[in-house]
């Protein structure tokens, strides 16, 4: 990983600031180059550093930066715009926004993370809607690109081109697939079939230069490697998304009730365990440590509320791979060239 | 289950007419007083009923009624209107309509199947769209009613809040569950979160008299319990649940070649794969059988295209129990007291 700034929310989520600061000591550990800046309440932070054993990089990889408060689960996105300008959440984006960072990592108050990222950090130009991309698994060793996720609802067909034609940057360029394979979810193959919208998008996909548009994906090939991308409405792809973490839970709780009432308890149990954890790994959000919002001048990784230590040095470490893949740049070009030839 | 008579379109799925036939043995043989109106080319059934021992119901349990043509997977629900009026699909619906079957149940083309529910057999009174409901699994004793499923797309507030209604009415007479917990599929718990369509619907229900709903569902909610009905577009509702379908399949194939390549094989296998048939029963289309199409002037269940012997005779009792239930009479019911009170 290359010397990147990155700007930790240190007040976001739940377990915040003690798996922030937990997180951030993982991270300068594993990634020799990486500067953080801690953002939050400088004084319970700079209580805590020798706590968590992070005194040490204060002046050379590690510096606080005072934000005077925090977005709160049950908040409006939009405190950030005026009764909260100096929340954590957007602190960190202005630090984007100044140059004096990098990228961004937020495990707080999603919406608000999102509003950040598109009003402060601000948009590239040529794209209309920022959003939300999760890596599902997908039986292949490489995950499927699966976006809108953070409920940008009522999208136009322009929106979700967009999110397709970001996320085939993303996808080509972070995780490694070349010429990804792009779809926009439909509710049948048929050319035919879709809604007015997702009709609309396929038809701005088609005429997209240089895309592998592969045309209508269903349900199931989230699930089964037929796509490297597929885009959707962001109402529809939060649903998706959160309806595959509770069956994914159901599943877990129910094998383990089941064989805790069976023979084989322990053995069996822990096989079960080590198999699914293998196969939800790009499910769980400790793995991957958080979501790209794609489409602004920054980087910017927002992970789930509940993140332990492990999730935020995983969040960091996706920041990390999105700079060291330029990603930015490359989507930045790829929506110009887009736009050019429309 | 009482005295009542099914059409099942012998001709429809993958494997008609060996599944549909095999499938009618063993519910003439479970429910005493069913009487089976098999509908199909004649000829060909006729010369396969001593195969499938059913030679002995004709007569007495059994007709079999001709249909000269069949809707394959690749035609438009619309073929049932002229060119393939004589579909055994079409024919099922019409015996419906005319008071010879009580209900029918097909695992043919499900787009077809719907039109033949909503054309031929028709809507009830104050029923603008029929939708197509699954039964899923939560971790409680009663599933979660889930509608719509049947890709009718580009839903209305007012078809959102119709198929929660009749939902209700599926869940409490059919389900058992009294006084059920209604929700509309959203992005977020509370109240003001939501697409314009969604928000619109949740605003109608929060009207309807004796209606227990409680607002946003958020994806999660299908599988936790929480709900007792989550009622949502058909395009967003065939993508989520196509998705848990690929899901499913994605862990029991990885949890399997995962233990394959452990040790412990077969034993481990076998304990997970009882556990997951436990745990993915009410995903599994043999054992539900069909989804209920809900909002018609008659029972019809519409099952998958995969469909063995075992998923049509519970394709069947599905029809039987909804029947039993009195289903269609109370949906009609509800649907008019509701109206007269709006």
């Amino acid at each position: 990983m290359g010397h990147w700034r990155i700007a930790l929310d240190a007040m976001g989520g739940d377990h915040a600031p003690q798996a922030t600061l937990a997180g951030a000591k993982q991270a300068l550990e594993f990634w020799p180059e990486l500067h953080l800046l801690l953002v939050g309440d400088e004084a319970r932070l700079k209580a805590l550093l020798k706590t968590y054993g992070l005194e040490g990089f204060l002046g050379s990889r590690l510096e606080l930066v005072h934000a005077a408060s925090v977005v709160e689960f049950d908040d409006e996105p939009k405190v950030i715009l005026k009764e909260k300008k100096d929340s954590s959440i957007r602190v960190c984006a202005q630090l984007v926004r100044e140059g004096k960072a990098d990228g961004t990592v937020s495990m707080g108050h999603t919406g608000a993370a999102m509003m950040a990222g598109t009003l402060v950090i601000g948009k590239l130009e040529g794209v209309d809607r920022p959003g939300l991309a999760a890596l599902l698994p997908n039986g292949t060793d490489k995950p499927t690109v699966f976006i809108e996720v953070g409920a940008s609802i009522d999208s136009r067909p322009e929106h979700i081109a967009g999110f397709a034609q970001m996320a085939a940057v993303y996808a080509e360029q972070v995780v490694g697939i070349a010429n990804p394979r792009v779809g926009v979810m439909s509710v049948g193959e048929e050319e035919s079939k879709g809604t007015e919208v997702t009709l609309e998008a396929c038809a701005l996909l088609r005429q997209t230069p240089g895309l592998n548009f592969l045309g209508n994906a269903e349900g199931r090939d989230i699930w089964n490697g037929r796509f490297d991308v597929i885009a959707c409405d962001g109402y529809v792809g939060n649903v998706v998304l959160k309806s595959a973490e509770g069956m994914a839970r159901l599943v877990k709780n129910g094998l383990s009730s089941a064989l805790q009432r069976g023979i084989m308890t322990i053995l069996g149990a822990a096989l079960v365990k080590s198999s699914l954890t293998r196969w939800f790994k790009g499910l769980d959000y400790r793995e991957h440590g958080g979501l790209p919002l794609l489409g602004i001048k920054g980087v910017s990784v927002i992970g789930h509320g509940s993140s332990d230590a492990t999730a935020v040095r995983n969040g960091i470490r996706a920041a990390l791979r999105a700079l060291d893949a330029r990603v930015v740049e490359r989507i930045q070009a790829r929506m110009s060239e887009i736009s050019s030839k429309a």
